[in-house]
């Protein structure tokens, strides 16, 4: 596995580009819906460009199965790079191994050693029998038993640790205790304070200790929540910080505004003190949202690394090497790294050599429908006639209706190009459950089709995928045939194949060219796959049936469409043709389609 | 190995495309520099898109290994199918079996079975004690013991065997019984009259024989020849043919004109004759070019197939689906193939799994200077100063040089389009072996850039490759650094290594989209066979001095040269970006060159 996944080497990479990095700490939530709803957060605010995200070690230690998984997720589904919190609290050394295990199972390299708060419930911090008394022992025994492996990390307290007493001496004698047992670097407790943060700093380097410190920042995201973070970890808070935030504590927007102002402005002069030779941020999210996404626009700070594929890759060590997809999973990657997750390689992370795997089982991995009744119910309603059934397709690519059995998520940022023309294939009775828009040669940097390193371009063939009715689907096949540049595959639940490809091999529908590489092409169709992707598009259909009573009209009309329609995908491979692909749709449509195929081109 | 290297594939799938064909028929010459020139032909007439080429068994047998050599080479540096002839006459059953396994290793898998003549020196056809008396019963063993591996023919004689007393009934029966032992299709001896060749083509189908037929065609390229070839093979000549050539006959350039009209108009009545089912003509060429050439023009025969790939294939079996080289021979293709004939495999025809091969020695096969002293002086002369090398330099860029000791052939035609910043490059002392422009998408049939299937997209990064000077070298790469999408290696004959790669991995530097299709990459710049072909560059250049005396000046020019300077090579990245790469080379250049490239832009 890549050094690049160890923190050091992200650090010292953004340090010699002269780069200011970030990176997000959460921590395991005490409830199902609230680890499903921070899942749904931590996989958003990735779009936010993290260096690596942090998970915390539940000071009580009940969570610590929730912290590895919750890495696990973030590795497999995310593709974020993490940092996992390891404590001594209430962890006999055995524990802390499986704890090793399991970071490393999972692809994380980074660990944060500390000591840990006292178990919830009160009183003295106090050794566990079989386990380790100081921060600086747990790094010295991961460096021990794992080398190099992890890159660790140790907390630094600019304001001195809230149980101490021997005095700032006695602190950076313990502090150097722990470089010393072989951490890499330092993050520190959150401050307010800029003199106090800076003449800590000073204080360390005097000191002789050398390793990169990373500033913790808590944003200020509501009054209360500022005040009891201040109280339970003492911080000093300076006397005008008060001033602008009490006369309006009560106005939420206002204490996020003056509040993002205010951390902002500290965090702008650290960055810009430069003896200091602080070029990140840590941010203590709170598992929220929308104080930290202030405080980044504040300082300025968007993601200048591209995403590295059009997909997010799957950083578990078997899969980092993994860069090429099917196109039909687009809609729901997490059925797809399941339904794969027993390959046993990727060999040279290329498709073409894994071409006919063992896809596993439709109704194995949940790669039935992702909604509940309810919500169900809430989105869909109970369409009753084709009509019905089309209007629904219409609205979610209008982008009027959140997502489809088929999507996870709404229709995406580059399909907005098409959308107009995804209306009217739907209206026809073209149900669309997935597309793409072509791209000649965008920049790779381009913020709607961008991904892959700097200075490349990248580009699309026009992708459609839809189900429709066998009659519908004859009429069509005869206009395709006027059309040499377009391939396609039809089939039914039944399995009834129909394709005009003479070849099994597979078509790339996404590369990319860029300096001193190889072509990379991340996403491909190809009929193997198409079909392991057909059983659970058919199943996603009839298990939406199955929340309507049999004898509903609604069950008969979806169980009817599903047992007769046919998916069909269908590419067309001239990707310097705007938008032909619609033309044997749409060349009997209305003038105005006409017109739009017309400017398209 | 692919079916579609059969003949019978081939026939089917233009016959299918509507397409006619052709084939060149050529037989071992005897002497060592009729071969030479004959390689060189073959390969020239390569480009006039014969579908395959047909190697005749010498009459005598004497040539039988000269044959099985032509085969080889013919399948492995100019990327032809073949279809090889094998007689009965002095042939026991081991030579056969030695003649088919050879033409099987080679790549070979089309035999044209024969009786074949009597033996140099007159007298009777013999068979041969362990051999066979009839060409059906040659066809019968090879059936017997090569199943389906090889696509048979055998010879027709619409004007009657030559020797044949029993007349057309018995001949017949003769061509029924070698289709019967398993032939494929038949070619027929040379003919001038369409009225005997349509009538026997008739005879053939009514005696319920349904293989393709093949017509042999020879050209009329000189008056001497075609006498003594009708005289030979006892041709019947229609009156019109003698009535239009006679009166010529001294004049070889008018019999050329008349003689390609006469056959030629042959060719197309018999072509256009639809009951006669022909699609293709086989070509007599009788080792000639000309004749050859202006047939098929007059027939309006233009290659219609694309090269499948920017640099001929080898067609042995093991390389065939080899799909990625390393640009550095583009100049030296046979000694590529022979420097990596060892290579155990390519994995999926892909480079990637081969990066560390070991390349042959530079030494082994000829990898050295491929010109005689004689054609070397003729050539390059005895160049004295740094200003006569860059004289020769630049005539060649220019087109008025045919070959540089690193060029076996002329500059390409798409270099053509930048010749002459080629020739201000070596001006100013970069001493240019191999460059490409770059190529923002020509289709795939385009005549200058075009490869592949067709409706595709072909690409290409800008390439230059020279020797420089280390002080110039210095200049340049200060100023390469200003251009961030540039990437270098430098290396001299002492191995120092200079790049501004971070890895070892391929750049493609040569890709094409297709429909339906993976993307292929199949040219590539890499640091470790650049350091394979850098001792090759090296020695090249060592052993052209070697051709002058130690004492004299070009020796000590050519030695100083080759121990000092650097070899570079040199990759714009950006293939949008028109003749960006010859900025950091000429940015002090002249005000016309200056705008040379802002017209390029």
């Amino acid at each position: 596995m890549a050094d690049s996944s160890k923190i050091t080497a992200k650090l010292e990479k953004a340090k010699a580009e002269g780069r200011v990095w970030w990176s997000f700490e959460y921590f395991p939530p005490r409830t199902p819906q609230g680890l499903s709803n921070l899942y749904d957060r931590i996989e958003r605010m990735g779009k936010l460009g993290p260096e690596f995200v942090d998970i915390t070690w539940n000071a009580g230690g009940r969570t610590s199965d929730l912290t590895a998984s919750l890495v696990k997720t973030v590795h497999a589904y995310f593709g974020l790079e993490t940092c996992m919190h390891l404590t001594c609290t209430n962890m006999p050394r055995s524990k802390v191994d499986v704890a090793l295990r399991e970071a490393k199972e999972y692809g994380c390299r980074n660990i944060l050693a500390l000591r840990g708060d006292p178990p919830a419930g009160g009183g003295e911090w106090e050794p566990h029998a079989a386990g380790f008394s100081h921060a600086y022992e747990l790094v010295q025994y991961i460096r021990e038993h794992y080398g190099d492996y992890f890159t660790i990390a140790v907390a630094g307290f600019p304001e001195g640790h809230p149980e101490a007493t021997e005095g700032p001496e006695v602190e950076m004698e313990q502090l150097k205790s722990k470089i010393d047992a072989g951490a890499d670097f330092i993050f520190t407790q959150m401050f307010y304070d800029f003199d106090i943060f800076a003449d800590w700093v000073r204080r360390v380097k005097a000191a002789g200790i050398t390793v990169p410190i990373v500033p913790g920042v808590m944003p200020i995201q509501n009054y209360g929540g500022f005040t009891r973070a201040i109280a339970r970890f003492r911080t000093k808070v300076p006397q005008y910080f008060h001033d602008a935030l009490d006369p309006v504590k009560e106005d939420d927007e206002q204490v996020r505004k003056i509040g993002t102002e205010l951390v902002g402005k500290m965090c702008r002069k650290i960055l810009d003190t430069k003896d200091l030779d602080v070029h990140g941020l840590h941010i203590y999210t709170m598992n929220l949202e929308r104080g930290s996404r202030m405080l980044l626009e504040y300082l300025g700070l968007t993601p200048t690394v591209n995403p590295p594929l059009p997909w997010k890759p799957c950083l578990t060590p078997k899969r980092r090497e993994e860069n090429i997809r099917p196109i039909f999973w687009a809609n729901r990657a997490k059925s797809y790294v399941n339904r794969t997750e027993f390959w046993d390689e990727f060999p040279n992370g290329r498709w073409g050599d894994a071409r006919s795997p063992a896809y596993g089982d439709v109704d194995a991995y949940g790669a039935q429908l992702r909604f509940s009744q309810e919500d169900a119910l809430k989105l869909w309603g109970t369409p009753e006639t084709l009509d019905d059934l089309k209007g629904l397709f219409e609205r979610f690519c209008a982008g009027e209706l959140a997502s489809l059995p088929w999507s996870d998520a709404p229709v995406a940022k580059e399909t907005k190009v098409i959308d107009q023309m995804l209306v009217q294939l739907n209206k026809r009775g073209f149900l669309t459950i997935n597309s793409q828009p072509p791209v000649d040669g965008a920049r790779s940097d381009d913020p709607v089709h961008g991904w892959g390193p700097k200075n490349g371009y990248v580009y699309q063939k026009a992708y459609l995928e839809f189900f429709v009715s066998p009659q519908q689907l004859d009429e069509l096949l005869q206009r395709i045939e006027k059309h040499p540049q377009i391939t396609y595959h039809a089939v039914n639940a039944q399995g009834d194949m129909r394709t005009n490809t003479t070849s099994d091999a597979p078509n790339a529908v996404t590369w990319g060219c860029f300096p001193h590489c190889e072509i990379l092409q991340p996403t491909i169709v190809d009929s193997i796959s198409f079909l392991a992707w057909k059983d659970e598009a058919y199943e996603i259909g009839r298990s939406w049936a199955r929340l309507y009573g049999q004898d509903s009209p609604t069950y008969k009309l979806l169980t009817s469409v599903f047992d007769s329609y046919f998916l069909v995908n269908v590419v067309h491979n001239d990707f310097k043709q705007d938008l032909a692909i619609f033309e044997p749709f749409l060349q009997d449509a209305l003038p105005d389609v006409e017109k739009l195929q017309v400017n398209g081109k």
